[in-house]
């Protein structure tokens, strides 16, 4: 297999050092080049703490596509940034992979419509963690199957809200299929009260915080004598590199923008 | 909606009493009659430790579809038995719902060009635990997007066979979707025979036999700093019947021979 | 080892033909009679559902002392028939292993003077689920430290109250060793009301109702990059039973009355 | 409450600098130095990624000792370096907390003397991860009401040895208090070699190897109709700090020396 050519716009940020590694340890893939605001005319290999990748750096985007021939680009930037990116990399040939929640539904019709002219791959995710969009993605459907589900989502105690943005998501997804259900004993009683965590349609969603957790999350599901839960465990930022990689490679054999990861996943 | 009306074959076996409570426990569903070896004549009923229920019991299938009027079969006997049992239902119209693994492909190619003509809905299943299927079956849709996996299954000290014959069919599912690989660190050693489990095209197995366990099973896959887990738990053998209640609903609604509760299973 | 020879009052109860199985199935145990409120003068044996056991069945204690020689009484009646079946197997130099919550205080002291008189041991336990109380113990224990602990237990959907018994007594005897504190982010904000659970002295309490649940308890403590969970599951009454043979093992080598398992467990 | 004045060897290592944060988040400690090989006259503030601390640092610990007013010694250097620091400590009156392996049976013995001459605390142990060690004191006590027992433990796929190190030594610490037994069905079949584990004295080990796992271990205990299960993740080396609060905390209150954190939890 022919490498796939990869521009990296935002490489030293948090996602940005994950994604250079990721290209890194990736056969096939091939850092050829990357976009900063700052650096211009250096490497890669010279910025410290990154690898000895010899990759000039640009400041200037078109320059960078006139320069270097690239298949995709991967922007790790802010939603401002990455909207002026991903409109130059399509006008130059080049299939973008973003990551962002910014873009608003007219950018992404406009983005939509320039990719079909050109016939290219765009890739754009709001959340890169599969093991998260896998997890969504079964629940859904084994709530066809059980009437009866809780979530107990289980993150580290310095976050603010509760439940978290994906134990409410997975909440969601699943009364898209399922009736809204008081569960438990129909006079069931609180001795302390919130015991039973917080109501969804139906749903229960307990939230747990403790020092030492990072970002954890099972979907349980009861029927006749049995269980089936699913679980995601989150360790670090790092986990959003296995669904970029995915997209990478997903968006050299699509010809039209795909927005959300679970789109790809089938 | 109208009640769906149901023949039980085999009231009296485990399976059977479980199935006897089901349809009692389940609105729609009604009991009309039971085919048995015994007890012609007798009601339900009359039978020590079955619940209430009217319904009139006859050794003989035929006499029982020509005096009572029924939609569906459930078929909770053996092979042979039930294998004439399907064959006559849908000879009267009845749309049957076979729990076996016992029909070979002779059987089934038989059965479904009778289905066909009558053009009557026929789910013959191996194995009625949905939450088992839902796992096999979501274990190898992750497989697509996690290289690793490993399966945990655990089982009470009384079983002789290591690893489970479910145990196995998961990792025949995934191995169908990806290639085989060396899992763990390339010079990995054993300090003790056995730690790494058992190794199916890479896919690494270890059973836990205790007493207190029932049936259980985890299937874990990793990645770029994330784990995903997908668990079943089956604390007997009524968790067979949330997949005979789908089966009843689905045989309904169906024009053929199904064979495999995955099949119906989106 | 000498067999420890048993009397057993209250046999037909489903704690007390589990108890009939246990001692059957304890090599050095031995049933030598049952006391029961009928079936004076036939033997277990003669019971339908029981095992082949020549033990003669008594419906008055004092003659079932007088004729068989007996080293333990374990009584699984009520409160008041089992604090007469106490006072006599005292005075007949038996040991009591006896399974209640109802003595009052009183019954307690003057159970306890007695047994002090004769030098004779008799355990009297609420809880003989081993698992459980270890469970509560490690918890207490572990309290001491890890400053943030929440609790998630979970049950069958026809439980009434939440949180369940064993989860108010855990968090009970976890604030007997840590100050009340308040745990997670001093600001955090729930979504959803009751996503952050029951509130005990801080310590959070989630109480999960699913259909195909039993009797589960994990227990999670969290500390500087790490957690410890201490997990407890129970399948039904005849986990009871590993207490009951604890019980009769240290009755024989105490000259005390001791009340509650957690007291002979170290 | 005083504060607890600490001297910090080793503070550029990686545990080093998890040491220094700690002590600056903790109320009741305050770092008063630090000793290291280079950087002799200037301050923690000054190294790069350090905080804003202004402990002098010094690379004559006894220097160090005769300028500044300590209580505690933290030592996280090498065994050479930290036994020639323990004994000067001891001698200036400072009490120190050790973590390493690698002193000999006679090292101890001499300091274990010193530190009673001079009747101060001072603690030395291999791991200094709490939940641990509480792990594995909980399945030791748990080994004596359950008498079958498997671990599970579960590490990133770059770990080369299987079962891993605490894995074993949980394994030994259960078998002191247990016979040797063979568990699970005395017939059973391993369909596929080493699915049963690994087997030390009965107990069997299962290792699983996965990238995106860190360090976690599982014990499970099996009785009559339930299980207990005794779980550690630890999600960096951080995890260690936990042991290090509670041992500075301790030695202030023990005058003589302690070897394991074991012993110092009750």
């Amino acid at each position: 297999m022919d490498k796939i050519r990869i521009v990296l716009a935002g490489p030293r940020g948090r996602m940005g050092k994950e994604a250079v590694l990721l290209i890194e340890e990736t056969e096939h893939f091939e850092l050829v080049a990357a976009v900063d605001r700052i650096n211009e005319g250096k490497y890669i290999s010279d910025i410290e703490g990154m690898p000895n990748v010899q990759a000039p750096i640009y400041t200037d985007i078109e320059k960078c596509f006139q320069d270097v021939k690239a298949d995709v680009l991967v922007d790790l930037t802010t939603p401002e940034i990455g909207r002026v990116h991903t409109k130059t990399a399509l006008t130059y040939g080049v299939r973008p992979v973003v990551g962002t929640t910014g873009f608003s539904e007219e950018d992404l019709k406009e983005l939509q419509q320039l990719a079909e002219e050109k016939e290219l791959g765009c890739i754009i995710a709001p959340n890169f963690a599969i093991g998260a969009i896998l997890m969504m993605k079964f629940s859904q459907m084994a709530a066809k199957y059980f009437d009866d589900v809780e979530i107990i989502e289980m993150h580290h105690d310095q976050k603010l809200d509760a439940p978290s943005g994906t134990g409410l998501k997975t909440a969601e997804l699943i009364s898209e299929v399922r009736e809204a259900k008081k569960q438990g004993h129909p006079e069931e009683k609180e001795l302390l009260e919130g015991a039973r965590g917080a109501d969804y349609e139906g749903i229960r969603l307990h939230s747990v915080r403790l020092p030492g957790l990072i970002a954890h999350q099972e979907v349980m599901f009861g029927g006749f004598e049995q269980t089936l839960k699913i679980r995601h465990d989150s360790y670090n930022r790092a986990s959003f590199m296995s669904g970029v990689k995915l997209a990478v490679d997903t968006v050299m054999n699509v010809d039209t923008l795909v927005y959300g990861l679970e789109n790809i996943i089938d």
